[in-house]
């Protein structure tokens, strides 16, 4: 009688190769993101944190956290990208093109660039490339994510069957320009929190990061709301109580989030994430656990997030 | 020996006719107000996200939501009003005024416009016409609560006798002017995230959001106290625990921006709110439960909001 | 192999008498600080809510809340004076030096004062005088505290063996200029929500503020993470949880927010904290408690808090 109104996402054999997505709620991400971002994280990156500190190396001022942007642009893929999804197997490629500061505006755009179907007819693997933008139309995030999506209709026939050639890791002339150039005499070793430089850090190193955080269902559903995250498992304990775990599902950027904020005691002074390689969310992470976090994580069975990424330190 | 120095509230006797109450604490609204806001329901309506969006249609910048607005002033009447309430009974007659960016500085007054004592003297019904005031005292938002008051000694006399006649709903005259002319045109679907205009809407639709969303003691105590919202019960468990629940009751407005938050998913581009005709909190909500939303809301026994409004959207 | 990354803290014999250390992570506390605030506690405090009601008596706009400065000052100090805590033994002499407004940049120093190794050789207790400063370099807080320390190793030698003198309570003299001078004729009362006056209170009155506030985790570690606080037992409960009380303990300078809050009912227009005398933690607080507040706080067992602290009121 009446058109559907809502929004029920896409499935399996909505998807073209090709396809481009602009996806909808643009964000004017102000300083008070900052705020909320270090209530729910407690990063202490001196960059992030204080204008001043930001400004004598060579930002126009504190910039917003890398993760925050990444959130922010991928909560806006999510009711055109993975409503449906069953799961989100990986990401790859991340770079950060040009800084955003408060008051910027961000949006999204996604393109589809792969589509496989699985063996059962039931699900496939979609690969978006999404693209995140500022107020001027400049590139300010872009990155790759695979995820196996539902089909409404096991019989529809497959989209296409394309896997695309991933990079496995950036090259670092791939690396963006978020990071301006830097004045490392400007930079204060004592206010950042460690006197420990790139030339201190050795290939093999591994770094225990020591302190855990234990995560409450209200931690992460206001992370998820403010990145306007809206998949259903996380929020959802009537529905999700009867489903596969019996619990709400913690947004696996919250806990790259944390293990970041974690990071500091060891890496102070990787004041900037330059890319991410690549990225798995190995295990489901739940309310009322307490997350660990190591620089190189090993993969096993208690591993919750393998993230491979460049960070940027003053020499 | 001392006066007493705290407020005990208003019982039902203090009200007079015609008394008009100026409330305290008058609140600047920046746009962390936004943000926070954005955390505790996860909104998606671009008008309020995006500058850029805000400023394309007509707005000088992305508005304070007009729920925040309400909860707001709300918040600066309960001191004087309902610190003595058994039940919150209804709403009527909301109109949005001006609109408010943040900067803005909110204050409240009230008028006493009914009073009616209850056939066992130990309560009454106390009617007020609450206004919301920016910095340069203009009116921003109006409405009518009624609310039942304690008395504090059941032989006092009741004062007064009179029950207002209440508008069952706002006539489209009387809309207010908290949403400027707006430029049609310049509105983009897509980034609002839906392609239904007005006149793809037809009377008698009813719409399933989909979404629910459980909420968590924690998120109701921050949304409250955002609002400077005194009222007891949503916050002593000690208390509440020997109470008629036995639990924490959630602020009525809460559950309004939950459905509020979840109904775009059906009404993306309903982008503002001109008026409330009526409310009504039906059922209690507690830590835990889960929230879903319709556009219209039967009376049936799980419906614990019943909120009857106008809203915007552009043809 | 590889130089340790990660800060394990100081221990009891790595301090030094007249040591000054400067702390990490300048913070820049915007006005989004000031609404995360309002949320975590509910202060009705009209100097601290309105832009307008601060500029008419005399601030250049709504200051940001004197123990926000606190906890973020406190918060600094922690990673190199109390990591390896017992016990956060006392404050004293806490003076609040000049107005922080949002947008200002606070960093912290702390120099060693009085060093007493106790007689099980395990722990000592460390004397620290703390100092807060703005952009400008300006002091803005300053405050001593004394807190027990686990030595490292038992046999190492006590570094110093020195208890100064604290004064048991600051002079009026003392206080510092954190507030401007006021024009009391344009402070408005009924704004204020109180019209008791500084000639109002009296030696030895004491006021029940009445209220009472349930704390969930979720709550205090967004606000100890929003202070950029790392003290290990208010987040991971898997530690804690085989700990001294097998919960995360919450941060005491939450308690004393929350009790601030309480205390607007009765305490309305004592808008500044003008300086602490002294404070201590007398038992610890755990989420699901709920925090009462008395003006006068007597030394029951049911006491978690007892702060003696000026405030400076409107004659």
């Amino acid at each position: 009688m009446f058109a559907p109104k809502t929004n029920p996402g896409n499935f399996f054999e909505d998807f073209r190769l090709g396809q481009v997505i602009r996806h909808a709620t643009p964000r004017t991400v102000t300083a008070g993101f900052n705020v909320l971002y270090t209530a729910l994280y407690g990063a202490r990156f001196a960059v992030q944190s204080s204008d001043p500190f930001a400004k004598a190396i060579g930002y126009r001022r504190a910039p917003i956290d890398d993760l925050l942007v990444f959130h922010v642009v991928f909560g806006k893929t999510v009711p055109d990208v993975s409503l449906n999804a069953v799961a989100n197997l990986g990401y790859a490629g991340c770079r950060f093109l040009a800084p955003v500061y408060p008051g910027d505006t961000l949006s999204a755009a996604s393109e589809i660039i792969g589509l496989k179907e699985n063996a059962n007819r039931k699900t496939g693997i979609v690969y978006v490339r999404s693209t995140g933008f500022n107020q001027d139309g400049a590139r300010v995030i872009e990155y790759v994510r695979w995820v196996m999506v539902r089909k409404r209709d096991e019989a529809a026939p497959a989209p296409g069957d394309h896997v695309p050639r991933l990079l496995v890791a950036l090259e670092p002339g791939m690396l963006g320009d978020a990071c301006p150039p830097i004045d490392t005499a400007a930079y204060d070793f004592a206010l950042a929190g460690s006197p420990h430089r790139w030339e201190d850090y050795a290939v093999g190193e591994r770094i225990d990061h020591l302190d855990g955080m234990t995560v409450e269902e209200a931690e992460h559903q206001l992370a998820t709301r403010l990145y306007q995250n809206t998949a259903r498992v996380h929020f959802n304990q009537f529905t999700e109580g009867q489903g596969r775990f019996g619990r709400r599902l913690i947004y696996g950027g919250h806990v790259i989030s944390l293990a970041r904020a974690l990071s500091f005691n060891g890496l102070a002074n990787a004041f900037h994430i330059a890319g991410i390689n690549g990225g798995r969310h190995v295990a489901p992470l739940f309310a009322g656990n307490t997350v660990f976090a190591w620089s190189e994580v090993a993969y096993d069975p208690a591993v919750i997030l393998d993230l491979d990424y460049w960070v940027l330190l003053p020499r």
